[in-house]
């Protein structure tokens, strides 16, 4: 592996969409008892499923901590393979390298500053040394090449590419001031032009509300195709989420993606609230002493947070009555895909979902 | 990675030979401060020039531990890969699957039992539960399936395969009473020649006078070709390996191999004696409070400890007389290969030498 400090977009590197195919998928093995109740457990379970529908469609690896490498190895399926990787939690859509597709059709990866999606100003736990090391380890272990980026801090799910030139954000995850607080919104926008290979950058104002990662994109929006979106909605004006979904939708409706096309707004609902009960929260290890998260809590629940797997729709389902609903929408935007619906709660109450905790490797060539 | 329960012998599998091609090389990277001095930091430039040696011709993985991740990725050639992977010292030859190939020329790893040669009898070092875990990673990692042969301990040190029938060990060791005591020795050779697909065993009586892992063959006697071996040896009757030599001579000279070949030994002269320096123990941690080695200890020295590799040798030199003779030796032997004389004498004070550190990956197909 080599580690380059040059520029992917200067070397005709860019990133595909998530729902060109794919070469495999990386995971990594839940069990940090203060993000998942009783220390992993029922996450675990959640995860296996998740894996299992993977690995229908593609080769998936799974990272285990040293002392769950045995139960990780019993627990999947053999077509699953699992290699040691030490980490401080489960996110490997925001640890694993970002992949970028050179005009030659080889793979590199781009190793992004991780602090925990805020550092010592909100991030969500501390150190954060080992997530910070898996993007390099990941391109070794592929046995591709490097782009040395950990003097920009960014995360997988703060970013989409359409594989088109077009990348969407959130103004208010990659502004946050816990990120890189010192460049200007231009200046990003410059860093993510240069790695992803893009030509324009479309940033929504906001994330799903309560969103622990200062909103990420891949919860509240996500390319279906070249100049279509799924975006996350509620006809409930009451609900916080509401102005936050509309600010969103006439942001697209104004906008044009990189080949100058309108963008066509799919709005998939929301579940009904979900709230983390009091069991869930005791079930958690607390943090310095303090409860990880308080009963009553509004978790940032949303259907927009699916894995694009090569055959598949990996959709988290809530049990809410909107399941049905979105697994319709889903299934119209994806033709030839099979939606997959697994229930999430368990992924859910640890702070993200199933598109939090995959990260896609696109085919090569 | 499927686990099997069933004999590779039954399958078609067998060990193929060291000198048959390879697809790559295993090693781990050295740390375990009671075994290499000042915290390894000298072993770690002896392993880097032998990795590098090995990496002209083979691809190579250096695993690593997490902490010494990135140490290892800094030291070696971008083309070597380095994979995270917890262990408790750094024989790769021990710990890493032995692997076996079937008749479709598909790979399987062989997970043997591992108790750091000995186990609570005589073993080097407790716990051991890191390195008993690699074999089951490594084939893991490499995507092949694995027999479960954790009741049954053995070292890859301990066994030599012409590919063609033919298992070479030593009694001293694969009968010593910290292995597999239970056993007889008519039992181990089953055991041997349902794993390693052989009809044939051939049991040297000795190893190397002195030799920490009760006499692996690896470092006394070794196949150059079908019907050929090199014999540590020395002409100094006074020396203890004198009688271990000739009678392990002797033995040969009386068999043949599983193809009714009669063995043609190629004597290799072993260096002068080799003593540890009161320097080199100071500079070990202790274990358990205990000084872990004595000075003017003697070290297992031979030139037999080579690895070889698709286009080289791999040799261990020790600044002695004979470097140059075993090396001409081993150059008429290998005809074809270079002879790449690494000065080993960091190695050798860890308690092995380059055969002993590195793992070969046959060639598939």
């Amino acid at each position: 592996m080599q580690i380059l400090q040059t520029l992917p977009r200067e070397e005709g590197y860019k990133m595909p969409a998530e729902f060109a195919p794919h070469e495999g998928c990386i995971l990594i093995w839940p069990e940090r008892a203060d993000s998942w109740a009783a220390g992993g457990y029922a996450a675990r379970k959640a995860f296996v499923k998740v894996i299992s529908a993977i690995a229908r469609w593609e080769k998936v690896t799974v990272l285990a901590s040293y002392g769950q490498y045995e139960n990780a190895r019993a627990s999947l399926p053999p077509h699953v393979r699992v290699v040691e990787m030490s980490s401080d939690d489960a996110w490997a859509r925001d640890v694993s390298p970002v992949i970028v597709k050179g005009p030659d059709g080889t793979l590199r990866g781009i190793d992004w500053g991780f602090n925990a999606w805020g550092g010592l100003y909100d991030g969500l736990y501390f150190p954060w040394d080992r997530d910070n090391h898996i993007a390099r380890k990941v391109c070794d272990l592929m046995e591709i090449d490097c782009y040395d980026r950990r003097d920009f801090i960014l995360e997988g799910g703060s970013i989409h590419s359409d594989g088109e030139g077009t990348v969407m954000v959130t103004e208010e995850c990659l502004l946050s001031p816990g990120r890189n607080p010192d460049k200007t919104k231009e200046e990003i926008e410059q860093v993510l032009k240069d790695n992803l290979g893009a030509e324009k950058v479309l940033w929504l104002p906001f994330g799903i509300w309560g969103d622990e990662t200062n909103g990420h994109v891949d919860n509240i929006c996500a390319f279906t195709a070249p100049g279509e979106v799924v975006l996350a909605w509620t006809d409930d004006q009451q609900d916080p989420q509401y102005e936050r979904s509309l600010r969103n939708l006439e942001y697209l409706m104004s906008e044009h993606d990189a080949k100058g096309r309108p963008i066509q707004v799919h709005k998939l609902p929301l579940p009904r609230p979900v709230y983390v009960t009091e069991a869930e929260c005791a079930a958690l290890d607390p943090v310095d002493g303090v409860p990880a998260r308080t009963p009553g809590e509004r978790l940032a629940a949303s259907y927009v947070n699916f894995y694009i797997a090569n055959g598949g729709i990996i959709m988290p389902a809530f049990g809410d009555p909107a399941d049905t609903k979105a697994a319709e929408i889903l299934a119209q935007c994806f033709p030839g895909r099979e939606i997959v619906p697994i229930p999430a709660r368990d992924i859910l109450t640890g702070g993200g979902n199933i598109h939090c905790i995959t990260s896609q490797i696109p085919a090569r060539g």
